[in-house]
């Protein structure tokens, strides 16, 4: 948008011109026309990681002293892309932050009409509970809080519990379509036992009467699950050149994304592996569950371990590399980009 | 369509008309209007029950020594609805049948228009091949072998293995669509690890590059994960009057049955329960897993217990009793109806 | 079904094993397989016209003189696929019949589960009321009243008024989900004025509330505006080898078939133009709306010219010779085939 | 996003918590979590009429001698939002411009990730080329170029044209996913006469062959049939409460808006009609196309008149009064929030 190079080679009557429209709100869009349609996305976002053990968890402690979870409402820590400072978010159209909740603690109970995803980092057995029924949460479980949904997290356990949050902050507030809605009570009244969606949404079945929604019924995807599943595969076949193995989060009732704005990946590098070149309009946000690596973003590296976070920014050629057998959990706003036509992918060799 | 009762009473001079027009090839439509189309479904399908080990099980076992499974192609016994005799059919619009294979039989590859669901009933470890990958199968294992895929059965234990057969053959008769493709090999290739289908679709998780098809990618749902599901809902909450508790199988890609042509359900009725009256326009099949207990159509009552199957034809009310702990299978062609907005249910109290 | 070949060369033990099951409703698969599910459709229906100014209308007009529109509930004569004598359908799975109203005449209000098209033949000005709006017909418009929509016919005119009626009768036989209901007045009450829902929904928009139905919302397609789109297109570009210039109606809120169960489609066929060779699975219908010519179906040449009638069975392949240039209505299961997956057609050369 | 109050009363240790964190790319949420999730929406925008005569069309004639359309790719004035100056945007998520093309002159071919509409405001008999195809635009007509299809302008009349494009701009920027391609021609080679797609698609048939796409095939949908429609329903009873007699335009082929982006209405609004309060989370563009009045939209009054443009931001309470029988056309990003889940209205009476 910075249009100040053009500005000086601009002859004179038209900036004359450009000066005595600008009362009537009317601007000239050939001096923009290039930096609005751009021949491939130029995003503000850099690549970017966050260090776990080293650069977050001691602030997130720290925090946990600062701020209670009730005062803070949400004890968040924003993972905050350093291309757009100020800005809140990871990539250009998504937010994330690092969520602790210490042993006693709730964050009470409320829904808003952003999608909310949580991947677990650190503890085992707090709760979150989304419209009525909790479930626990260990590391490697992606917990879905859908738009609209009463959700409260609580910890009973005697450990700090953190997860990643991941939502479509940005999204929203492009559409100017927030919604906010605090409960009156800190918890909610629990109206089903833990377990109970993921048996009735979870097994390839569904209630006969349920009618599909846009969010996925299943709110906890426990990683054992998702473990056993690529483990078999690997066990079964060659690795993708550019994912390894790989799988996407699916709404069971739909086979959609489990949420309208974020899809979500898991996918397994087997030790040794270096992904082919590729390239999505994804801004893609990394949390690695196993494994130790580097991924090169352009003339970037990256190195991570496990609970470490970061981030691919949109149409930037990378690369992962597994040094040991690795595991990385991925969202992004593709959901969004393919209900309106606009993703594109390149797979290089 | 037996018009006689109107030919008696029918004014000569309109006989004498029918009789002209008819080498035309036409007919008076006002006088079969009422018998086209009634007021309510009126099915030529009756209620019916087959007692496994009494009346299925040794004649299917005579039918073992009397050809062989190669020679049969499919040895299989027509369960045949006895309001429809000689039409090869259960229920109005599909067959179903109990085939055996027998210790180091193969029931050779081919390929069909028409969709079969396979429901295990009796063996451990027989396998069905579909499109290069094998599952073992055990008693209350759903399989399917979706449209125009390849498939093919194998017995490599000592045991006898029998299942019951469901295709959607009458639909794909009225349409006159059938094809059919025997293959050179007696059996597939086999190119994927067994359970390499069910870690890859089925774990609520999808490959990144899927795209759906029609017919679900998971073709064996294994009774011990539906079994669990049932088991945990049953201890959850209360039982549906009308269904007890009750789950129907899908295609995880997209929410929809499994195969486009026939849906599939388990349910679980709690020992000492009567659902309340219902009827639907889905003639329905059932293969009893657990339990005993009787169904009254109507007039009629059928009594089942494990293995049995039994039919309740479209529009026949009816209600289950559950002596002890039951799970029943059943399968209709509920999905055709739904697709060509068709079905209706009546719950009553 | 006819299996008395094969009984004569079965051995004896077989034949009594076979007499011994039935009883318990049960009968061989094996014997039947090949009839089950044959290689490539065989369909019972066989290729036929009816030539209108010849065979039909004058029948019709004899119906007329002998039973009154009300008396009928509906004066149709049912055109009878020779290949399937007393099943009244025209193809395996469709009804087709020619219905006569006269000056003066209603033919009362009734809903049903069936869907069902009018094809105008003759007459101007008769009017179909569908759901509370009427809709004067003209020849070559395509009326529709679908699944469970109230509807009545009247002639107010001082002429007959004949059309084709299409309906899904042996499909919802088959399916077991016939209902009908008739209303206590003959005519329904206008509710709406002519033309309404063609303002509303015919004019590639939608009213902001309005949320699809399966059926189309458009219930009368003049004929005038299709024959202006085809006359265009003619003009444009070259005739398809296999279709001449041809337009499928669709339900303007989804794209879809105008009714779950049946597909219709008008194509024009320049003068003198053969089309190339082709069969599908959906044995189709065909009204001659303007010019003559023949089409070959296998060995058997059908004839025809404006008014008449011609049935294309699954499965065969046929030509269309235009003598003149001539436009043909066509009808068909195609949707219910699409929709199960079982759709096939083959483009010769 | 600005926090300057909330920093006022931090106290101090927070502070230097966040200046400790900030190099690391932290920061805590719960200093802006009530501004990222706001209890209602909260835009930026602000209510704001363009009057056309008066300050539109005489800056855009002098735009016309100051650059050639050549030169400046699309001579565009960009409408831009009092309450987002520099951002190039009429509603937060959507571009509005007015452009120009002056007799003889043509904007050159290319085609961009972003969807554009063209509403028709003066002129007769220009063209806009899609795909191969162009189109005579007149006063009222509605044209789409959608994602990535090739198209130009050209003026071959002896009059000024201008129209108002709207643009997904915003979105694809937030997304990152903008691509455009240059043609080498100035005009695309002409491959299908005028309006061979309006009869191809727009009769509410389509070709046998033709495969849904996510924008409509129709890329011109007439004003004299839009305004034909809106004309006989406000003939056959009353206006809506909130909207008069409106109509969305759809894409036939499925029944959803017209591009992926961007949905687009038409409204008649009889003489002396008051609408009821309304708001709705799409911010929304009007373009006048016949008659006076005015709309209030919370303490803003925007007066109207032929030609003119003006906006209503998100959620933002409105009525519209016709002072005589009006035509509003009205663009927003409704299609996104509806595929998103995060659309709201609320009437009020």
């Amino acid at each position: 948008m910075n249009d100040t190079a053009q500005a000086v080679s601009r002859p004179p009557e038209r900036q004359a011109f450009y000066d005595n429209i600008a009362p009537y709100r009317l601007a000239p869009l050939w001096e923009r026309l290039h930096t609005l349609v751009t021949r491939t996305p130029i995003t503000p976002a850099l690549p970017a990681v966050w260090h776990y053990d080293e650069n977050v968890r001691p602030y997130l402690m720290q925090a946990g002293s600062l701020i209670s979870a009730r005062e803070a409402e949400r004890r968040v820590l924003i993972l905050e892309n350093p291309g757009m400072q100020g800005q809140a978010c990871i990539t250009h159209s998504l937010f994330a932050g690092m969520q602790l909740i210490l042993p006693g603690e709730v964050a009470p109970a409320h829904r808003h009409a952003q999608s909310a995803l949580r991947f677990i980092i650190e503890g085992n057995g707090a709760y979150t509970a989304v419209e009525g029924e909790r479930t626990l949460m260990q590391p490697g479980d992606f917990v879905l809080t859908p738009s609209w949904t009463w959700h409260d997290h609580g910890n009973d356990t005697d450990r700090p519990m953190v997860w990643l949050d991941g939502l479509d902050i940005p999204i929203v507030r492009l559409l100017d379509a927030s919604f906010m809605e605090p409960s009156n009570a800190d918890s909610q009244t629990v109206s089903r036992p833990p377990g109970d969606s993921y048996a009735r949404y979870g097994a390839n079945m569904l209630p006969v009467d349920y009618k599909p929604a846009r969010a996925s019924p299943v709110f906890n995807y426990p990683y054992e699950r998702t473990r056993e599943a690529l483990t078999t595969l690997s066990r079964n076949g060659e690795p993708d050149a550019h994912f390894g193995h790989k799988l996407r989060y699916v709404n069971p009732a739909t086979g959609g994304s489990p949420m309208p704005t974020i899809g979500a990946s898991m996918q397994l590098l087997p030790g040794g592996l270096t992904t082919a070149p590729y390239r999505s309009t994804d801004g893609t946000v990394y949390s690695v569950v196993e494994g130790e690596g580097e991924t090169v973003v352009g003339d970037t590296t990256l190195t991570w371990k496990p609970r470490d976070v970061f981030v691919v920014p949109s149409w930037q050629q990378h690369q992962h590399h597994a040094r040991s057998e690795a595991v990385l959990f991925s969202f992004s706003d593709r959901p969004v980009q393919d209900a309106l036509g606009l993703w594109r992918e390149e797979r290089l060799q």
